[in-house]
């Protein structure tokens, strides 16, 4: 049954998500390199960004203390959105006409799966030492199971050590602990943007710790071979200008498979950019929490604990978590892999605001040893599943000409809707944000992500058809109303899909795939 | 069954705990005030200390920030004892000459019960927004349990709210959260001191927040009516001596029941402390984490959240975890009740970083609905088994001549071993505790409580009792060997128990019903 959705997804991914010859795998851009022409050596004032979470929010509350009216203004912020959606939470039943969630970025594909594992009855166990306070590095049977585990899927060329991990509640929690061991208040990650935008209050809220963005453009310039590469040139200038603003930059993060974009790097690109840190003593947290939702087979990942040789173990730091690749954001379970024991111990001295209830930990390492149920029925099916979906919206993408990028890993597409706003400023992106939101669609916008070009959407695909569905038709209400830029009147926008019938599966075709997945319900609406 | 048991333990509680004339309930201080001499004002020298973990903790690690470094060395000095205790862990069958645990604040009585709750049928619910983010302050069914378990529990005169509600992991958390939101880096919270040291760590960790200890003394002076008494004298003395250093206090931390006093302070001594904090602008943070774990049915608990009128109640914050009074520190969860909007979002706003699994929410609001359980089987019978253990080391501490703090709450007695220090210092103190640890008897000794007063230690009696008599005969052999100050070279210790057999349950009788109890184990060692 299993192998039978591996061929027919195969299928379907092929007949769906081939690239054309204007779609952007991670190997294309040599061909896109000579073929546009505004390709220009970035002046380094574009980039790089320096964060400054305080003096975006300045609003001071008369019951706290300075930082604390920055906290809740975080808070306050992220709201914004949310609390439209939480009022009118799309419900098939009960509020057909509530927003869809194409924001957050969860697999809701596979909660029947996790749901059926996590009620089998070896996840119903109860002893004392899980009632009692743990160590706050993680029970060492569940480090262990979480070794083994990683030793397994990051194909480590020798086994992990249960002493190098730490577990606490989530992968948020892990950036707070490192920025906060790492740096001092005011020092500073590097960090390519756009990149998952969370991480700027999870670094900053307890650490106060800032960001330094290595902008990365949508144009193919003489420095990349794709948009929104990450070069290590990009890195040196981003680097040596946060120093002379006074910068003192204490490490660098990186997104593998990345979020937004979705770009897996290459074992060289990896080499090139930890090579880039140890020659600046720089720290490297490696955030690989999407390393299972490599959902195209074609898709090499290439972890960094399974490198032959880390250039600086000492300063490297590897987060991983099942979230993402378990799809159970709601169980709060995160891991640090360090070779550096001070940066372990310090971590698990902060492990005692970050723990996790025993049993939990018990259901994780059972979980995490089940290698035959990990391999044989949900990777698999969660990859078909992941493909289907990220099928059926790319065709549609397609079909409304909004070009994204291509990828093959992540529950998300990044698309460009420049062509939508007016004037090229984020407030000409915040207002189709909105509409968005007024027609019951709830997206992210590039900002969030701190993308420097406004007009980029970050899209979940992660979801059930009929969910999808309606997202959609939503969207497409709202771009037919707008007024759009003459192609010319836009910078080349050189990965722009050209749809071409044959390459994509019929509708009918594709609905019935959709189907068989389990993505569709019995009454679409 | 149940109403046998609290009969029995009624009788057994009687007949080993009833004060003597010389013990200290919390009413006997006006008697005692008038029999001693050395009733002096205290010296404002003397009253108050200001904490400085990071002139503690100098030891520079190269990969480290300079507060990492710190935060590592939090760790490295906790380990200490425990370091010792883990490698070698007493287990009545693998391991019966390892180390008794006498230090950690844990119930180890009830596990049988909750064990049982926790595996009920109820307990295992799934759903897929149990495997969603949640909201970060905590899934509001479960906001909504709190507020009504909080409103039964604390007498709440009007029923207390939901929106007022933060749910995260522990209590640590909500001191971390609580010290980051309402203090600026350096500033401080006023706490009577000895105190349950871990605080110090979790407003420094993070929030960079220091203490200044409000010292309680042993001695009945003029201010006093009870050894350790907490004045609003010595609280203004402490709050006007940090000004006169330039340290900034935003607030008071009080813990009732006390930990490691055992003190239930009366309604009037929390409106005079609510009411000195209200004239200073003080928050209040009060930790009633061990409210439901006062097991002498002859004491009265007043609840901050069960007053008729709060002095200031935009700045009181009441903190209550499931970790004390339901024996599960292991689950970590913690609760804050705050009217204050503004701190309430702050918190939640950091509650991102102290996330619950969403299958754990779901069991707290199953655990904390269950009235009749609660009330017909859980607490009668912990407080039967609380109070059998608290009469059994109290009888043993009173056969070995051992003054201590007679107490109707908690887990702990607070023990004066200050006859057995040769020189009145705390290297005297750790050599006796290191002694202990050689004896293979863990404690806590007064430093890690910042009591001012070298000689103290905390003693956990909510152990079964083969682990309690093979600790007090550890104990006892230790003391054995100790040379004793004679009595009369001591500053006068008005608490010193009169032993006089009438008053205490023979030792036959006492095991009988320690054995009724469920306390004993069938071959005790």
């Amino acid at each position: 049954m299993v192998s039978i959705h591996k061929q027919e997804a195969r299928k379907l991914s092929i007949s769906l998500v081939s690239p054309s010859s204007r779609d952007l795998g991670p190997n294309c851009g040599e061909d896109l390199d000579s073929e546009f022409s505004e390709k220009t050596d970035e002046e380094p004032a574009d980039v790089y960004g320096v964060g400054d979470p305080a003096a975006k929010y300045s609003q001071m509350s008369p019951h706290l203390s300075s930082r604390g009216s920055i906290i809740k203004c975080f808070r306050d912020a992220a709201e914004e959105g949310y609390r439209a959606y939480f009022l009118d939470k799309y419900d098939e039943d009960k509020n057909p006409n509530g927003i869809i969630n194409f924001g957050t970025s969860e697999n809701k594909l596979c909660f029947d799966l996790l749901s059926s594992r996590l009620n089998q009855r070896d996840m119903h166990h109860m002893e004392p030492s899980l009632l009692r306070y743990p160590n706050w590095k993680g029970h060492l049977w569940l480090r262990n199971e979480v070794a083994r585990f990683l030793s397994y899927y990051c194909k480590a060329p020798v086994p992990l050590k249960p002493d190098n991990v730490v577990v606490v509640n989530g992968c948020a929690s892990l950036f707070s602990a490192l920025a906060t061991v790492l740096c001092d208040p005011g020092e500073a990650f590097l960090i390519p943007s756009p990149f998952y935008g969370a991480i700027t209050q999870h670094v900053y809220l307890y650490g106060s710790v800032r960001l330094v963005f290595v902008h990365l453009d949508s144009r193919v310039t003489g420095m990349d071979s794709r948009p929104f590469r990450l070069t290590v040139k990009k890195l040196e200038i981003a680097l040596q200008g946060a120093k002379t603003e006074g910068i003192h930059v204490k490490g660098l993060i990186l997104i593998n498979p990345q979020n937004p974009l979705g770009d897996i790097y290459s074992q060289e690109q990896l080499q090139e950019y930890l090579e880039f840190a140890k020659r600046h003593k720089l720290h490297v947290i490696v955030d690989e929490v999407y390393m299972l939702s490599v959902f195209d087979e074609s898709a090499m990942f290439q972890s960094v604990l399974g490198m032959d040789r880390i250039p600086d173990p000492q300063r490297t730091h590897v987060i991983w978590g099942t979230s993402k690749d378990f799809g159970i954001s709601g169980f709060r379970f995160g891991t640090l892999y360090t070779e550096n024991q001070d940066v372990a111990n310090a971590v698990a001295s902060l492990g005692c605001l970050h723990g996790i209830c025993g049993t939990v930990q018990y259901q994780m390492a059972q979980l995490l040893q089940d290698r035959d149920w990990i391999d044989q029925v949900y990777l698999s099916e969660n990859h078909a599943r992941l493909r289907a979906a990220h099928a059926y919206i790319t065709k549609e993408l397609e079909a409304l000409n909004i070009p994204f990028l291509r990828t093959k890993a992540g529950f998300f597409v990044w698309i460009d809707l420049r062509k939508y706003l007016p004037v090229d400023t984020f407030e000409e992106e915040f207002s189709l944000w909105q509409r968005f939101l007024d027609h019951k669609v709830l997206l992210f916008c590039g900002k969030s992500f701190e993308c420097k070009e406004p007009g980029w959407f970050r899209l979940i695909f992660s979801d059930k058809i009929h969910r999808l569905q309606l997202g959609m038709q939503r969207i497409r209400k709202v771009l037919e109303k707008e007024p759009q830029l003459a192609q010319t009147s836009l910078p080349a926008s050189p990965w722009t899909i050209a749809v071409s019938q044959n390459e994509v599966a019929s509708d009918s075709e594709s609905k019935e795939l959709l189907w068989k997945y389990g993505l569709a319900t019995r009454s679409p609406v």
